[in-house]
């Protein structure tokens, strides 16, 4: 951890600037990795897909992980905070599900090791879906006869309606939840008119400020970890107060939250840049509405340079690059709630 | 208007009571009438759809049109009163969308003349979408450029982002929310194991005890009138202390509250009974959770006839029929929200 915490230090202060033409730029593969003990079936994504849109599994019955992480858009909300079932808003800026299952750890802060552990989270967190327990969960989808047999279906038993099962449902549909195809891919793979003159000056820029030190590999969130193994980076590596007066970036401790460690305080996992461009505004916290200022902050904050204005859109053109085909999804058919009514709080 | 009355007061004591076979079973169009001055096309059909699903153009931007009109499910939100984006609870029960288009009115009380009519309303009502005016809709829309694209191919004109254009595509869209080919459809078409043998002893009695006087035609919501006639009956048409004590039915003074006129106090318009099984809770307030028990209560309040447990079982059953088959219908792709922050309230 020392080893890594120290070339994150090494990376955070620009050392690893690269001409464009010494990094590898990877295409997004057409499949996401699956873990061996979740392998994707059309049975379990269907159900996933049914679960990640169900509102009941919310206290009050009106969000669902759609509602946040809306795949209809960018993956995300547009949001600094979330709005959850009180209507709250929530610390942290919801990140996108597009591409998450590139991701070897999930939330702003790594605490879920998994797609799996992340579903379960969001559920029963009183800030957001707000449902006392996953008990309570498990008992309104039994609460739905066909809701049982999808779980059957996927699962392979009569019995099989589990907080565990629903996780790896809605896992395995994020998984689907890829957007290969973006003019930066069809570039990497050798059509080099896929991105315009300003785009290569910008991919171009991106290396040489060494801003590829973290964003990295396909997904631009760093290297391909162990699912578990989170990829870190202290944010803000240079501490500035125009900026923090600003911005209010270190109000969050990061994943010290999570882990009470020293040494975490203000590491923020890598996130990935693909779709970037539809997932304003920006950062853990928000704060930050356009593109071409995120590059900014980032120039300074992370690398320690004044970037120029011709640099930062140069960048932000590069960085819309990065925005896929955004595969078409069926709505799922949700289960009846037959002879009932849905409790209002 | 006095003519219509008596009829349907005429209706209500079962004056029509009728034998299954005098009756004109009629299976489900396979496509919805459309207004002269809304024809409907592939472009706004797609447009309509992002609106529906659009939850930007309320006030907080969680709620959209499928919020409380789930097309994922029975068209509803199978509650006695919908949630707002300051969740408070509406008065009434909402009705499904699912075959709206073959309703000459629409809401309970056949306030708007059109479905384009009825979009404009949840949108700029306070307790529901909660946006101030349309003209603020507008600008949100017209802040994302796709949007305006959208527009200019479903109506022609790079100047088209409108209300009225807005409240057109989604009535197009919701033309397309039909459900052919239920059991009962596949019965009414000559198909005579469609029903099993309990369906068509409750099709049977559903003509014989008068239900079909108001619930008739293809929607079983009565019959076809020019759009913007709506066809209301008087609920309950028989008051009763002991139905009034538990279920409340009469605080509500249906049409009454639209018109200010007497003779439409109590009126509603006759709902259409398709996907009925689907959409619990029951009647405008939606304090009848069961299929049964609504039946019963129509029985006795409408009829003025006791019905029996087999009677009413029968006729839950033959209601069941009515359960179509749901289009599969493609996500929407949502417009960018770049390089701005959604406003949280």
């Amino acid at each position: 951890m020392l080893e890594l915490n120290r070339l994150i230090g090494a990376l955070a202060l620009g050392a690893l600037s690269l001409s464009a033409q010494a990094v590898e730029w990877q295409a997004l593969p057409s499949k996401a990795p699956e873990p061996a003990n979740n392998p994707s079936t059309p049975a379990k994504v269907e159900l996933g897909k049914m679960l990640y849109h169900e509102v009941r599994i919310s206290s009050n019955g009106v969000l669902s992980c759609n509602s946040c992480h809306n795949v209809m858009g960018g993956g995300d909300d547009n949001r600094a905070g979330s709005i959850g079932v009180k209507n709250q808003v929530g610390g942290r800026s919801a990140p996108t599900v597009w591409n998450a299952a590139f991701s070897s750890v999930q939330f702003w802060d790594g605490r879920a090791p998994s797609l799996e552990a992340q579903a379960k989270g969001p559920v029963t967190n009183p800030g957001e879906m707000g449902m006392k327990s996953w008990d309570d969960v498990v008992a309104r989808l039994k609460a739905m006869p066909e809701y049982t047999k999808a779980f059957a279906l996927a699962f392979g038993s009569e019995d099989s309606v589990t907080a565990d099962n629903a996780a790896k449902a809605i896992a395995a549909y994020e998984r689907t939840l890829i957007t290969p195809n973006s003019a930066y891919d069809k570039f990497a793979k050798g059509d080099k008119s896929a991105l315009n003159e300003q785009q290569v000056r910008g991919m171009e820029t991106f290396a040489e400020l060494g801003c590829v030190g973290c964003h990295s590999g396909p997904a631009f969130n760093g290297p391909q970890l162990p699912e578990g193994t989170g990829f870190y980076q202290k944010f803000p590596a240079i501490e500035n107060g125009v900026f923090e007066a600003k911005y209010g970036f270190m109000a969050d401790l990061g994943r010290y939250e999570a882990t009470k460690d020293q040494a975490d305080k203000h590491l923020f996992k890598v996130p990935t840049l693909r779709n970037i461009a539809l997932t304003a505004p920006y950062f853990h916290n928000g704060k930050v509405t356009t593109l071409e200022e995120a590059v900014r902050v980032m120039g300074k904050l992370q690398l320690n340079k004044d970037l120029t204005e011709s640099q930062a859109a140069d960048i932000a053109s590069f960085l819309n690059s990065l925005t896929g085909e955004f595969p078409k999804i069926e709505m799922p058919r949700l289960p009846a709630y037959a002879n009932k009514a849905f409790p209002t709080e």
